[in-house]
């Protein structure tokens, strides 16, 4: 950010009266700008006993493949953000079900809200975002072809918990350091 | 938004190519300014039975009384901008347990997840954003006096959940029309 959105004037970064942050401020205008975390919302979707994934024709991680999620919109809740992204990315009608896992991704201010799904037409196809879209057994899912370590958590937990004929919350850290990624698990529950 | 953060120019509402909702773009540089819901975290903390309330020394709801709760920030997980709510609002040390509830404020473009927490130690106080902090019992929570339509459901839910002896997580939308809430509650699970 380098011009206040409000006036156009440049904004420096500086701690407000009050405040125990930097935030972009304007000096002209007196608007400060926060800047935070934004949620990406999408479901692990399965039909007859088989996980719904589509290969990825956008950046980031073009050609790998993912569960349906993206961007929550503002005017909308979780759920329906997880099922707009299903309908977008895969063509799928989907009911959403439990909650699944909740994934702070810290360098990237993102924080991933998963949950479980059902189709409640037996069609799918593929969306603009999507170069495939494809059922998958468990013993199928391409695992080194996933496109976000947060998908493969949602995965691996939706499928062990279904193991065990239940469906409990999980939740991960991910944070980076030194070129790799460090993970923190919470309680499930 | 009037201006463009990157440039300075103005920006106007289109809908890019690709997109399906109106953005604010910037023609001169290209930049889509994305704007999306924001989470506000926080956390019912319970001591020797009673429930830690905090009363609003800032507008919205100035003198109202709430569980401590604000704005997450970049760099910081859901869980970790509960606890440092409690700390700035309540001083208080906490413990964070299960997630109680996340409710969809649609109009606010707000997401609220609030946890279960417990003190680490017996003290707490008086934070800048607070006029008085204190413990209530079940029967003496100041229901009429509560700051937000969120604060008042993860309160229910919590009690209800204790007195059952079960810790459940809940859903709810909060909308608005004609000047009055309209509340569409999820299964809690
Ligand atoms: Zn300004
Ligand atoms: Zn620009």
């Amino acid at each position: 950010m380098k011009f206040c959105s409000n006036c156009a004037s440049p904004v420096s970064l500086s701690v407000p009266p009050g405040d125990h942050l930097p935030r972009f401020v304007c000096a002209n205008c007196g608007t400060i700008h926060y800047e935070n975390p934004r949620i990406i919302a999408g479901c692990v979707i399965e039909h007859e006993g088989k996980i719904l994934l589509c290969k990825r024709a956008i950046e980031p991680r073009h050609g790998f493949w993912t569960i349906p999620a993206g961007f929550m919109e503002n005017g909308e809740s979780v759920q329906q953000a997880a099922a707009r992204e299903a309908m977008e990315e895969a063509l799928a009608h989907v009911r959403i079900g439990s909650l699944l896992a909740v994934v702070n991704v810290l360098r990237a201010h993102q924080v991933h809200i998963m949950f479980r799904a059902t189709l409640t037409q037996p069609s799918f196809g593929i969306g603009p975002e999507s170069l495939e879209s494809q059922l998958y057994a468990e013993a199928e899912i391409p695992w080194p072809e996933l496109a976000f370590l947060s998908v493969e958590f949602a995965l691996r937990r939706y499928l062990d918990d279904r193991a065990k004929g239940r469906e409990q919350l999980h939740f991960r850290d991910i944070d980076w350091r030194d070129g790799k990624p460090v993970m923190t698990d919470g309680d499930s529950q």
